[in-house]
């Protein structure tokens, strides 16, 4: 089993970014390529039946996995980035953090009207980032049909915050 | 010719990050996933015949077509990431921006002493983050065998800074 795979690798980092916080490190899985295609493949496979035009990534750790996923399906890749970041024209979205607030932006060419978008990051934890950025799909007149992650947090509920855009909430792995 | 595919596709953006500048957008590469994979093969074919043992790619746009590569070459992928987003214990290598200095990073486990590395980012333009990169691989032991870019920017004369490390530096499109 993938998932059981992915545990295997993940690496537990106590107290990062702050104390009293697991951070899951997938950077051991990035040392096995081989776990990495089919990590990439298994992704792709629980989309099917999902009519999907276009893969939005969020940076930086949706670009490790986002680019092969949206190869996979034969379909644009979209890079939802911090701000000051994407070169031409963007749109913003700002979210909240515990203290302040941060921006996320894409192109303002980066989508059409009516584009089934899958949205991808590499772990759903409170879904902060995720929200804002089906947000800025929301901007361009997009719909979000799928979201898409390796691992879920699902103690942090990021999910019920993801539901009100679909019900299509994957991951390989929850915790 | 994918070179011609590739600067056909670039986007020429004027006056970013700053007036005066004319930066190469890449993003309209991702919107052509079968172009995406040409890309990494491509890449990967430049390096035939060189023995490597990781790719370490640079943040944020050296994970777009690091994995990738990495995966073609069968090798693990190694994230070299800005200062403070690893969660496990990291060295650390500064570099001067124009005004002030920025820090990279990698884990302290992410290669072995001897370890053939090639480097990966998107575009080379005066070099500074690839020499910073480099001087983090020298700090593990770890030897830079090669570097891979989509673009070069030849102009500024990045190469001539990489050159003391390997004359090996590889990229699909020069300007």
């Amino acid at each position: 089993m993938i998932s059981a795979r992915i545990k295997q690798a993940v690496r537990d980092v106590n107290d990062f970014p702050k104390p009293g916080i697991v951070f899951k490190d997938i950077t051991p899985i990035l040392k096995d390529p081989a776990l990495c295609i089919e990590i990439s493949k298994a992704l792709a496979d629980q989309l099917k039946g999902i009519e999907i035009d276009v893969v939005a990534g969020i940076e930086s750790r949706g670009f490790l996995f986002g680019p092969s996923l949206a190869q996979l399906l034969n379909v644009p890749f979209v890079p939802v980035r911090k701000a000051g970041k994407l070169p031409y024209k963007t749109i913003q979205q700002s979210y909240d953090l515990e203290y302040g607030s941060a921006v996320i932006e894409c192109h303002q060419d980066a989508l059409l009207s009516g584009q089934r978008v899958l949205i991808h990051d590499d772990l759903l934890a409170t879904g902060g980032t995720v929200v804002a950025a089906s947000k800025l799909i929301s901007q361009l007149e997009a719909t979000v049909v799928a979201y898409s992650f390796i691992i879920s947090l699902d103690f942090l509920n990021g999910r019920e915050r993801l539901t009100p855009y679909t019900q299509k909430v994957f991951s390989l792995v929850s915790y």
